[in-house]
């Protein structure tokens, strides 16, 4: 066993070339085995390993920066860095994060979660280098797939431009978490397809050679067609024409060759694109069967490759992919957009019934807002399918295009609240906070699926500009499904349970929290109610007038920043309106990034338990008990 | 005069082709007539009268789509669609609309403001015209500045995936406001410059048929080379490569040559781009000679090209870039970032004093901010310059890359609160909203040009994670500025007017607001304390609890969305800290989009006024008043 006395890239450093392969063999072995008991990221990681493999024993760390695009293929390069001994607490609270974590080591240099940053962080570091006077490498790994986000593109632009000594290494298998979309991926097939695109370069100048017969002025073009071959006739030409010098395409798991041109590449004193041919699951026949299945796996049994599934009612996500699919077939304006999440979202049952109404654009949440604003201008009702997360890189185009313009775009929000392993870096606890702010959106939250499926027909509905609902990353609760669909009347709530004590306004999966804290307190002689602050914005304000005139304390309930949140805006409505002196209590998710763990560690690492309720409810209702 | 008689684009169409140059003329001096007066985006229309006129001429608006990317550049449009006798109301309350504007006619299809929004709408409505089953042309006009946006870049990738028929049209004038930077625009700049480029694919054909004699498998290398060439050595290979059919270049001022080739590119069945070029401030000669001077332009006199200027006191805007030139001789930590706006914010200076410390990164406010995050990270002191409009585009970056990793990124915002004549999608209205609810950030905003000096020092001395100072597009109060600079301890408000009766929470220029409600207020015998609420977030907390202990009526006054902002922060703190019963009264933007108009009528429109908040205290302190 090579793996074994590798505790840091020295010793890596160590090994023969010839002792690599059998060291990847191992490594594999490792994630496979490691991967089956607590899940993970295992297909991205099988990919990258001679790749990893490649640069630690090439290059630097951490003294040359290596930057993992969105970071869960990082897991060679935790295991190159010291933390073997704790892939047993991967994704786990409190134990090794899924990502890049600063925190873990000093190997681990920049963060993410989110796609296509990795090229705007290279270059910043390349700058702080060349102003220090430093001589480092800086190293970015980066997806197909994450290359078309529009920020790497931008940051391709300005590296291209400022030519400062950077490498970005392609990490191309053909692959987001989906199957890849997109003109630019087209090209990257091209390139990697066409051998003819590939030997143009050497032929044509041989070519070339070979006319000395011909005279005088088109000797003289032939000597310009040359030159301008230099940059054109490349299989890269289309990085070549931004500045960067290309290599490649390289095959990424043959490790000599990979390593021969990662050396050369990094002989030019410019920005480098070195194209990389990787699989996706390499090395396990299942993984590599179907890679979009094995992105993220559940734990699974090695043999069979099967993954331990949690039972129960079908997820949020399943009913919004059915529901919606029943509704296109009475709406022919329904179409479906989705940045990249086809599956994830939900969406792949529709793909298959309405293949001309599906609309995959590829990492790209911003153009992603947009096109679905110019569908709805053109009476369409688009349906833009988005993780909470990563909506947060369409919020100009929602505040700007969408909201000001006041267009028919329906946002279906998914993984709202908190989303467990994934951790700080993917939680969708924003949202309500920043859509709440902008103007003419109508923000709701189902209380269940059934009623999902009911706002989902509110929105279709819905044609007096923008409607979002948003829902979490779990199972929904088990409920009877309605055959009928009806739309709920826009800004009104739902009492769940009576009470005359104390009332609490709880969002979504906050209302089976509120429930059992006043099924407690029952038990003590408060009575509590539990409204269903299903409209987010705008609020039930009939229902807010009333817990006024009752004057009894509110509880405010949602998984979701608090400061600026559906708790926020109960405050805010009895400020406009000049009602004072109501006890009004806010919980939500406190001022900090909470990290991975389990969905249920982290509700009670921030208080969005049953047992904080019944403590502010006590506090707030005290004569009321003292009396009992 | 030919101009007089065209109300609608059929008018244009009656007349001959050698009519449009005269009219191109006459528009010309409509154009420099009436924004002498009115002031606007004089050069970037004067560039655009022909490109205008062909697009109208050839093809039929309304039912075939034109879509302006930031749409200040419509004039000539709005012209040509029977609006010329409304141009003496351009920009002004009520008046015309300086953006193209779905409400004033139905020529105008799209709306925007924010730039690089064009591709993506287009495609949408490409879309919706085929789903329907539709034959109408969609025309996207987009800016090489624009063009370098993430957003156009994504629906780029998109629409040459797609291969629907649309036309881009690529408006080449070297500019966006300021001339443009990065790798795409020098690329454009090769093609317009160099004749090798233009003239190699007939050549290199020429090249090639003159090799029959050599033999058999070089004939063939020929053949598989000339098809190469097909998309290979032509200017617009970084385009074809993505898909799109490319023309140009095309002179944008010769109407003939322009018409030809918009004709030959609307036969293609998919995606073109028509590279135009353009020259900004076209046939004005001041115009010509600096149109970055002239992109907006106020009021001048038309002989001499004097503009007009506002006589006062500096800019918070200049006050800012003279101040980051001294903080930046003392510190070598500082560089700046500005996404295409070094003359807007007042980086001028600073960019001629420290030329290797700043970057402008072009139209890429995402990128600018994860490139702030790479510069951080390896102990650099990025600040961010940056309009409060448009950092919306960076929210994800700053949630994920910055306040997550609590990075030291300091954050100028500039433009924050109502910017008049510019209108709806320009106003800095939400960054207060946005920007608290993200755990870690420190946001600022100074009472006058004194203090913003003494925030950059405390911004400079903080090193604890990202911090902001937002200031308004005004002249500063024309306070002495002091020359030493210290910092402001974090988290403290300061009191500028005493009183016990009420007190109000002003933030920057709503400070002035309270201190006249205050004076007028002292007169009815009602003594209200002024404070300067200077930190957005964290507040001061102890003066919080202090007028808790009081227990007096609270007013909060902020030029900011009202939902979500500093004054939901008051109301929260005291929801946190179980204190019930205050009297607070939150003023701020109401829950609409406010449109164009001077700031003074905006803050009168929304009752950002003296009159309102003295109606407010009035209300809230009703027993002393009749005591008194």
């Amino acid at each position: 066993m090579l793996l074994e006395h590798i505790q840091q890239p020295e010793d890596l450093k160590r090994l023969t070339l010839e002792q690599l392969e059998p060291l990847a063999a191992e490594i594999r072995q490792f994630l496979v085995e490691n991967l089956s008991v607590t899940g993970g990221h295992l297909a991205p990681n099988l990919g990258v390993v001679e790749l990893t493999l490649a640069l630690h024993y090439l290059f630097d760390s951490p003294q040359d920066k290596f930057i993992f695009d969105v970071g869960h293929q990082s897991y060679v390069h935790k295991m190159l860095t010291g933390r073997m001994g704790k892939f047993n607490t991967l994704r786990k609270y409190k134990g090794l994060c899924g990502f890049v974590k600063r925190s873990e080591s000093e190997h681990d240099v920049w963060e993410a979660g989110h796609s296509s940053t990795s090229l705007s962080a290279a270059m910043g570091m390349a700058v702080a280098r060349d102003l220090s006077g430093g001589s480092n490498r800086v190293i970015a790994l980066i997806g197909d797939g994450a290359l078309t986000g529009g920020m790497a593109l931008e940051a391709l632009n300005h590296i291209g431009h400022e030519q400062r000594k950077l490498m970005v290494v392609l990490n191309d298998n053909e692959m987001s978490i989906a199957p890849n979309v997109g003109a630019l991926s087209n090209y990257l097939a091209r390139i990697r397809s066409d051998r003819h695109y590939v030997k143009a370069k050497e032929e044509v100048e041989h070519l070339i050679k070979k006319i000395p017969a011909i005279g005088g002025t088109l000797a003289k073009t032939a000597e310009r067609v040359k030159d301008s071959f230099k940059y054109l006739v490349v299989p890269g030409v289309w990085f070549e024409e931004l500045g960067f010098t290309y290599f490649g395409p390289v095959d990424g798991h043959n490790i000599q060759l990979l390593m021969e041109t990662l050396r050369q590449a990094d002989k030019v004193n410019g920005p480098v694109v070195v194209h990389v041919i990787t699989r996706k699951g390499k090395g396990y026949s299942h993984a590599e069967a179907d890679s979009h299945k094995w992105h993220g796996a559940s734990a699974y049994k090695i043999e069979s490759g099967q993954m331990l599934k949690s039972v129960g009612p079908p997820m949020y996500t399943e009913v919004f992919g059915s529901t919606l699919i029943e509704l296109a077939k009475q709406d022919k304006r329904i179409v479906a957009v989705t940045p990249a999440m086809p599956g994830g979202s939900g969406l792949t049952g529709f793909a298959k019934a309405y293949p001309d109404r599906m609309f995959d654009v590829g990492i790209a949440e911003q153009h992603a807002a947009t096109f679905c604003a110019g569908l709805a201008a053109e009476g369409l009702k688009p349906i833009y399918a988005v993780y909470s997360t990563f909506m947060q890189r369409a919020y100009d185009q929602i505040v700007h295009d969408i909201c000001r313009a006041n267009l028919n775009v329906t946002f279906a929000i998914d993984r709202a609240g908190f989303v467990g392993p994934d951790g700080e870096t993917h939680h969708g606890v924003f949202d309500i906070a920043y859509l709440r702010s902008i103007p003419n959106i109508v923000v709701m939250m189902p209380k269940d699926e059934n009623e999902l499926r009911h706002m989902m027909k509110t929105a279709l509905d819905y044609n007096e500009g923008p409607i979002a609902y948003r829902y979490p990353r779990i199972n929904g609760l088990g409920v009877p499904l309605d055959e009928t669909l009806e739309a709920i009347p826009i800004g009104t709530w739902e009492v769940v349970r009576p009470g005359a004590d104390a009332a609490i306004l709880a969002v979504g999966p906050m209302i089976p929290v509120a429930l059992e804290a006043a099924e407690a307190l029952a038990k003590e002689g408060v009575q509590v109610r539990v409204v269903n602050a299903r409209f987010i914005k705008p609020m039930d304000e009939a229902m807010l007038v009333q817990l006024a005139k009752e004057d009894i304390p509110v509880v405010t309930l949602e998984e979701g920043a608090a400061m600026g949140g559906f708790g926020s805006g109960v405050l805010e409505f009895y400020s406009l309106q000049s009602i004072y002196g109501m006890r009004i209590k806010v919980i939500g998710v406190p001022d900090y990034f909470v990290e991975h763990g389990s969905v249920k560690e982290q509700y009670e690492e921030v208080g969005l338990t049953a047992e904080r309720v019944i403590t502010d409810i006590n506090a707030l209702v005290p004569r009321r008990r003292q009396r009992a």
